[in-house]
């Protein structure tokens, strides 16, 4: 069914598609409707904001990617910013610039994706704007969170001696990627019945497409007391977003390649792409993991804690940032996450 | 001077963009470098949150509009938002995607107009995102900003008896829009040193390209001792906003032809166009001046404010919307305002 949205107009559709919410917080004091949406927070906490543009073509592909999970992830990349803060995503505003290939049916995909996220991590939708563009599907999303104050992470409070931790694994996103791209080349010119087989590689595709915010870990921490010194979530890769922590911090660190966490499924694919899986490891993006330094006299809380794996320590800002291979080797950490900017052509990681 | 952005990246182009950015806002805590922005606002203040998303050759064209003034124009509609609420604009989120037809020296304008218009108003940029994108320009701002509590003004709170007022005068960003565009029409193919003749249209111009937030009526207000009843800000056409205003607020209205405030250049256009001015000030777009309502008490402190005149007042709601013509004659309000979704070959307002 294919319903134009040309039928429902701008307001119409913004009615529609927001019909039913309901703001659960008690921070959200007036959400869609007027000129800006009112939110009345607390004097004990901090306000957190964040924002993310997402665009066909370049941070998405719709040949493979279904609407509705195109949805969950935008809102759920900006909830992992949030809780990377030490803080809790609230409220979050949606546009959305569609062209008119899309229907009113794809809108709901969408906006069913976004509003699941909602629901499963307590956010509220407060706003946004609905527009037709020229080409393609845009969709920009601004998180508003809340942190107790005096306790949100920044990146630039790693100290020497600290222990770096990094939840969940590493590349799983990055090599569903890789595989969804295949199965895209495969499949061209093959008739759309064919159906890829992904049995075996679930867990690679659900991280590419239906990736989680890390709320666990952070109330994880929260219950075992420790504020962790400098904290982000893991988007471009770990090697770039090291290097922001320790650039920010003013200090260098050691990472050993035998303590990145690395899953079964990732490995096997990486093996059948003939790619490194260190490298992957590091430079895949899209992990959505919290990467987080505390202080070594936090060791013995944190080596106990699920989900969450010790993979070096910050060192003096001379010592530089560098990998320790298996073979007891150093290499000098770089950044070759995605970066959307370097070249159009080549919007993936880059791995080598 | 043409400086490809692939020469700095993402991060390069965020940093060169944004050097220098001091916050000069107490409530702004950290701005950019980490996952998200941090404020502290007191207990007594409400937080605005309004977002837009504009997209190139849907809500502007590059042949006629130069990137300074676009990202002037691209802030203060969002801070125009935070004005209607009765509240004053404190940060922004500036996301731009843009394809390889823009250089280092576009974003550079672009930014300049941004920073230029948050210098005026006293906004802090604390965030936001850059991309590529496959086509166009992409521009997504969100704005903070603070009410006090209990003054926040919506568009719901119109009451019967109510005087309906208006700030500066309509029709004339439209009618700015018409001459930019029939000046592009005949240019087309004269080469580029054919210089149009703006002369005596500049205020046209100036409110189509460079329009301003209604702060100083906000002040007004304030010094006064005013809390409107209702209020908006006119981004539609007047009678689209009319209609928000009085559908929310449960109301009707009566509106007079007579008292609507037109500016001569904007008369002299409408004349020169073969347009109805009536129907250009009531449905002609983009005007950002403030309609609002406050009680009939208040009549002697409004009548005598400068920048704001009475257009009419609310009635009860089985009257209905109507305008009152000079010669006597009631027309139903009928919402004829940019729809940015229903036609996408006619993005400009309709207007008969």
């Amino acid at each position: 069914m294919r319903t134009e949205i040309a039928t429902l107009g701008e307001f119409g559709l913004i009615r529609h598609l927001t019909e039913g919410i309901k703001p659960s917080n008690k921070s959200t004091k007036y959400s869609i409707g007027d000129d800006a949406a009112v939110l009345s927070y607390p004097a004990d906490k901090e306000i957190l904001i964040t924002t993310d543009l997402l665009l066909e073509g370049v941070h998405f592909d719709l040949t493979y990617v279904p609407l509705k999970h195109l949805g969950y992830k935008s809102a759920v990349v900006n909830f992992s910013d949030i809780y990377a803060m030490n803080g809790t995503p609230r409220q979050i505003t949606v546009s959305i610039g569609l062209s008119k290939r899309f229907c009113i049916e794809d809108m709901e995909a969408l906006y069913a994706g976004i509003r699941l996220a909602c629901e499963e991590y307590g956010v509220d939708i407060v706003g946004g704007d609905t527009s037709s563009s020229l080409t393609g599907l845009t969709i920009s999303i601004t998180c508003i969170g809340e942190g107790e104050k005096g306790k949100v992470v920044y990146r630039n409070g790693a100290k020497e001696t600290d222990l770096i931790c990094v939840s969940g694994d590493l590349g799983a996103a990055y090599m569903g990627l890789q595989l969804l791209e295949r199965e895209k080349a495969a499949l061209r010119g093959k008739g759309e019945d064919v159906q890829p087989d992904f049995a075996g590689k679930e867990y690679l595709l659900e991280r590419q497409l239906k990736p989680e915010a890390r709320r666990d870990i952070i109330q994880k921490l929260h219950e075992a007391g420790i504020v962790p010194t400098a904290m982000m979530d893991i988007s471009d890769g770990l090697s770039s977003e090291l290097l922001h922590i320790c650039t920010q911090s003013h200090v260098g660190c050691r990472v050993y390649e035998e303590h990145i966490p690395i899953d079964y499924q990732t490995a096997v694919m990486a093996e059948e792409f003939n790619m490194n899986l260190t490298t992957c490891a590091l430079n895949g993006g899209e992990d959505y993991e919290l990467l987080f330094t505390v202080p070594i006299t936090d060791h013995e809380k944190i080596q106990d804690m699920e989900g969450v794996k010790l993979i070096g320590h910050i060192t003096k800002p001379e010592l530089g940032c560098a990998l320790i291979t298996r073979d007891g080797q150093e290499f000098e950490l770089k950044a070759q996450g995605w970066n959307p900017l370097k070249d159009e052509k080549d919007a993936n990681p880059p791995v080598e």
